[in-house]
């Protein structure tokens, strides 16, 4: 009888999918991320190809809308020569109320070797995951407010082409923390990977004090939370809800904690400014901080798509 | 003069078109199924992949939605190499009030090899493949009420699977008989096929007695219709008929003619369980059925890409 | 320091984006369409592949939609080897709010090789163009009413095809020219490759006395604009203007401007009639036009596809 914890790994200790950081070992992240450091000059080639992943099929899965995502997967997937199936499943008519389960046993049965899933349901992954054949794989394109762990590993690999380690850095995660995959999954790999200094910063509202548990430091003031650091990620502001009940305007907002040229004066003079995209520029961030010398936003993009072919490749390159 | 009764064929008798499985001989529908067991293979190889049609451009022309046949026959393009463009033209605004065969003469003109064609009307793909030119192929992939041949043929690879030969099977064919193209393409196939004791069983709205010309024995009783069975063939029913006046409720259409495991013992004990997907659970048949040790349905879906890779290859290689 | 004048081309003077007709030279007009003649037989090969564009990336980016266009540029892309990625953006929420340069950022942080764009703003590719680095490339797909350079392209090499040069040749265009982007960019590039006469052809309502400017004869009379012309170029009558204050009717269009057999007697005998489609039957053109021997519209569809594959090859050539 075999006792597995971790539905991510396999009784080898090797990684099958990719569903959280939360879990994985500072070793396992590692090696992400040195895997990924290869495929970067893959996209800087000529011919931005390798052939690993030849043949195999890889579904993306997106029951929940997001067209940039779903095109870095596509773009990974391409630059390592599998065929990509795209399925927008919230927009077309695909499950015709047939379960989740069902549709991930109908698509399996065509062969498919790897489920990128994006889900609104938290743990959507971890379901399909668990239902499918030993030598099919998934990775985790965000599941709910749970985790979105591709992005945490490409906001690590900024972090460490930037910063070179993590176990001196200070880190502060500003904006709506409460609602963010995002957030979730980047304090998990930051604490993992040893940054011993996590802040979580913004109202009470969308920072709420029992983040403490996670061992960050929960600050409501921009200043407290600015302070020193090393490293700053801003998190998108969600459209629906700057008119919700949680927050009073996009204005008051940016007023209090929004990232702007002044309050960067805070950290450290060589800190970076990240953001996950898409941006809302006067909302969440200024413009003159995106396009300043400090925001290494669009190299997160670029590093994105490596450490995209590089889960897929680790996943795939392991059975359950 | 050349007379060619059958659209489908050309003058030396080979496969140009697949429209339906009407009018096809035993030898081609065999044939077609031999081919089918020569790419089942490929798809649980490492490298899913054959070179059989590199720089072929198939155009995948679903004038009515459908992105799980359409999913299909794009895996089954690309396994063959072929480049693949997907026009879900029932979303797009691609043909502008456009008539159907200004649309297919400008696609043809952009070097299409092979249209795959979905359609509401039935009848459709027969239009089109008379108006293209003689190196160009076409695939019905489910014309109105009319016919899908690649279903019938899946399900027929299904079958031989299974049991082996068709000579002495009674197959059931169950649910809403009378709009099913499923239905009436299986129906001439398994009757082609040698196939003595084939069954068409459901309440008098949606199996009218007129079935019987087809050869079929029509049976409004379930008792009747499984008894002793061999393979039974459930319909979907369609979710817009289930509030007609054809019929009471989902729940009193399962009362009577659901496919429950109780029922099935009617049936040989070694019966074998097919749907077209997508199930709907507890309206045409029971989730113990499907879940259950004589369901096929995941198999039929794997030999689906299969098939179609064999109709697709043996179509491309002949000339009208 | 160095200046440059039009966009289009670097300080060589090579093309490294097709934004317009305008401006450029007849050598580099008449240099596209000789590349082009090379890839005409590439689609009617049995492998219609070539690997000049292996490892690419081409990202289809249409603000407006146009399935047709998408179409034929993803083949033209496909056929190169290109990898190609479809973002309709005006069906999706890819951008999110975000502002049109943060989109083309973060995808050419993707590393993309070359945007193909439509865009409902006259003048958007022209910034994307300027905004990009050096190695990546814009194609102008159509913006506003301002240009559609492919198209003219390929009605450039269609009219060469059937005629063999422009210094002898008639050409009218017919129709609604205030609105066409076809209509200008055809403009440009007819009286640049030395095509003495010009006519522009339609009500004075969507034929306006200014475009003489342009180096045209603007007629309001078909008798005036057919006679001996050498070539028809009849432009897509737009839906929605149909029912506006500009136009009576479709009927009324029609009966003036409609091109008709009878009409077409005031051509030249060998003329031949072109439209960028998609047609309306009966609106701009009769039917018997259409599918008589003077058209060759579907012509224009075949080289269009080898026209696109030459413009994106020679743009890649060359960097900023």
């Amino acid at each position: 009888m075999r006792i597995q914890r971790n539905p991510q790994l396999n009784s080898n200790g090797e990684l099958i999918h990719l569903l959280s950081t939360e879990g994985l070992s500072k070793n396992m992240l590692t090696h992400m991320l040195d895997t990924a450091a290869n495929f970067v000059s893959v996209s800087s080639r000529d011919v931005k190809k390798v052939p690993l992943l030849r043949g195999k099929s890889v579904f993306n899965l997106f029951f929940e809308n997001s067209t940039r995502t779903r095109t870095t997967f596509d773009i990974a997937a391409t630059r390592l020569s599998a065929d990509v199936i795209n399925l927008d499943i919230a927009k077309s008519s695909a499950s015709k109320g047939e379960s989740l389960l069902d549709t991930i046993d109908n698509l399996a049965a065509m062969a498919a070797d790897i489920f990128v899933v994006r889900h609104g349901d938290s743990g959507a992954p971890y379901l399909i995951a668990q239902h499918v054949a030993p030598h099919v794989h998934v990775v985790n394109a965000g599941d709910g407010r749970h985790a979105h762990p591709t992005q945490a590993l490409l906001d690590m690999y900024t972090i460490r082409h930037f910063k070179g380690d993590f176990t001196n850095l200070s880190v502060a995660i500003v904006g709506d923390v409460l609602h963010s995959r995002v957030a979730r999954s980047n304090i998990h790999a930051l604490t993992t990977l040893g940054c011993p200094d996590v802040r979580v910063v913004g109202p009470k509202t969308l920072v709420p004090q029992d983040f403490s548990h996670l061992g960050v430091r929960v600050c409501h003031d921009m200043a407290e939370g600015l302070r020193d650091v090393d490293v700053v990620i801003t998190l998108r502001l969600q459209n629906e809800r700057m008119s919700g009940a949680l927050l009073p305007s996009a204005q008051e907002f940016f007023k209090s904690y929004g990232l702007t040229t002044q309050r960067m004066q805070l950290a450290k003079p060589d800190a970076i400014v990240m953001h996950p995209g898409p941006i809302n520029r006067g909302v969440e961030i200024s413009s003159e901080v995106v396009d300043g010398p400090q925001a290494v936003i669009l190299s997160q993009v670029t590093f994105g798509i490596a450490v995209r072919m590089a889960v897929m490749s680790i996943v795939a390159s392991h059975e359950a």
